[in-house]
């Protein structure tokens, strides 16, 4: 399922990646995803209004090829954000020399940018290696990982997640980058999913947005929702099983590998040393259990409590009392792994000791009960530590 | 105006402080305004659902004695909430107590707590060292400084700001702490203000919200809005100077003060390196700036870049479009120091060692132009440094 297990790579894909000169050190910046055949796909875009120029442009393309897909290329170390129209004339330069290349409408090729924010787009650099990015892809895994490595950027660590569909005879295959920045609202970072499926546009984008509801969308590292967020599912058709023949299980493989990209996302944040998996019960619909979440997760009393892995629960409770969600105190009880440490926001007696030691985990579970209704939430989220402002408050622009 | 210069001390009150031992460190924890001739008085409580139990109480007194107050009893090193029935009681006890000894009902008692959030307040070390604390209060300067200092927790140092009106024949005198847990929204963590004019409590009360309005709410270090903000303005009348003859001077002294104190808090933020003087300007409302503000100043990125005097304009820009409020990114520009660094949300040429070197200032001014209207705000808010994260992850319940 993830980057050390098997990679079960969709038919009608193939892979390359190169160091264009964007990043300043000299690691892979450029990779390619190239759909020989054809696919079709569907993209969920950040809901920050201040879009990246690649947002723009893929938005648009998707539009106007109606779904159709020929390549993907992503340049990671510049976002190509807050760049203007140069940033946009920069971004149709690359997808048209690239659609020139492998003789494809320029609307076919989906643009992807991540890295710093208001730095000019060198489209030169990048126009200058696409002869060799395109002519050295392949459909093997090496090649694959070649283009997870390249999306990165301030990631330890590249993110896949493979599963395979109709005992072997078609795939759906996940890979992502995100580690800062990670707040996301209908996406996150950059994502894509492949599979060798035949599907419409619109059928690939309704699964993928039931898929991201809970997934992609319900993890927080610091609270900041990208400019460039994107994740795009291709559908291929190369296997020969039609998405209606398995719907359910194409559902369910989706839905896995959105939420593996979203754990291996969350582990990786900037500085992370505790994931919490946070749980929100008894709230009275998904929007107000998210808004609490959101909130929760959003403290740095509370984030910074996880560090020092301190049942300080007195945070948690002063942020779901912030969090501009109508609850009753009296109703609300919290629990750190299975011990109840506060009910109806009073304080219990539990194990300190115990809270402490499970709070250490590279993984711990907290539980919020809100007494208001039936609904349930799992949110994925982490501690903020000091290497988190280390990381951040680089003098790097 | 501040703790350094001359204190004007209005006239009517007296102050004590003693340690009762409710911090672990030992230091001065208790701590008591007097008001002989009794005072009017108006507050302004957190907007945080999850209040403490002395707001509760001295909400619920308020309105019962119609204003008037006789004594005010501080504790630090527990903040007395979510401690249920029990914490109600508690404060309750005290404020009874202190009552009896000094003749006062006890609705004429003003409580307040701070520090952490959880634990049961024990009243019995309060009370046996009620005797002592009412039997030493007095009107120096020295006894006023006692008070400002066992109010405080993390703060590294006391805040008090002083105005003498009408050439001295009266005074306001303000002192608070705070220095975590600040964002507040129509207060922030303890401030009491004290004048010797005479006032009614209505009057105190409209001109307390409107000065509050644009200092204590217009700041924040971490996000994270306390469960005990008070702001308390006492008025003992016992200068013989009537509040109507001198309006608009107790106004501007008034809003002078909380600006004083505002910033002290500010400055005395936890870890804090940077002052950030955020401008918002070109707004609708005061309400869109003062949402895009906070947007701004929650951002853990910003507040990391800032920390590493990094002119990251990019993110600033990411905050403000997650920020819900409808912006025209083609009319937003954003100025560091005096230099416009991105106008129209695209980078412009600027002297990046210039902007480092100003953001290297113990202060500097950030302003945003939203160009949609005519309302501008002053906002204070702080970098984000590894210390605070330090100062709130140690394991401390």
């Amino acid at each position: 399922m993830n980057d050390s297990g098997a990679i079960f790579l969709p038919k009608g894909f193939s892979f390359s990646a190169v160091t264009a000169g964007i990043k300043a050190s000299a690691k892979p910046d450029l990779a390619l995803i190239l759909a020989e055949g054809g696919a079709k796909g569907a993209a969920l875009f950040t809901k920050n209004l201040m879009v990246a120029a690649p947002v723009e442009v893929g938005r648009a393309s998707l539009r106007k090829s109606q779904g159709n897909v020929r390549a993907v290329i992503v340049n990671s170390g510049n976002a190509n954000c807050a760049t203007g129209r140069a940033g946009i004339a920069a971004c149709k330069e690359v997808c048209g020399e690239l659609a020139r290349l492998i003789k494809a409408e320029p609307g076919e090729v989906f643009p992807s940018s991540t890295g710093i924010i208001g730095v000019p787009l060198p489209a030169e650099k990048i126009t200058a290696k696409l002869p060799p990015l395109t002519q050295s892809a392949g459909n093997s895994g090496d090649h694959f990982r070649q283009f997870a490595n390249a999306i990165l950027t301030t990631d330890t660590r590249s993110k896949i997640a493979s599963i395979p569909l109709r005992k072997g005879r078609a795939a759906i295959t996940g890979v992502a980058k995100g580690s800062g920045m990670i707040h996301p609202q209908l996406a996150t970072m950059l994502v894509y999913i492949l599979t060798d499926v035949s599907a419409s546009p619109s059928e690939l984008r309704s699964l993928l947005r039931d898929a991201c509801a809970d997934t992609f969308n319900a993890i927080s590292v610091d609270g900041d929702t990208s400019t460039n967020d994107t994740v795009l599912l291709l559908a291929s058709g190369a296997s020969g099983v039609s998405l209606r023949t398995i719907k359910r299980e194409f559902e369910r493989a989706l839905r896995s590998v959105c939420q593996s990209l979203a754990e291996q996302i969350v582990a990786d944040g900037e500085g992370v040393q505790h994931v919490i998996r946070l749980r929100i019960e008894a709230a009275k619909s998904r929007a107000e259990a998210l808004q609490i979440a959101r909130a929760i997760s959003h403290s740095l009393l509370v984030k910074t409590a996880w560090a020092g892995a301190d049942p300080n629960w007195g945070r948690i409770l002063a942020a779901i009392g912030r969090s501009e969600v109508r609850v009753n105190p009296a109703k609300v009880s919290i629990r750190i792994g299975e011990q109840v440490v506060c009910r109806g926001s009073v304080g219990c007696a539990f194990d300190e000791k115990l809270a402490h030691h499970e709070l250490s985990q590279p993984e711990s579970k907290i539980t919020v009960r809100l007494g208001k209704g039936r609904t349930s939430l799992d949110f994925l989220t982490t501690d903020l530590t000091a290497d988190y402002v280390r990381i951040n408050a680089d003098y790097s622009t």
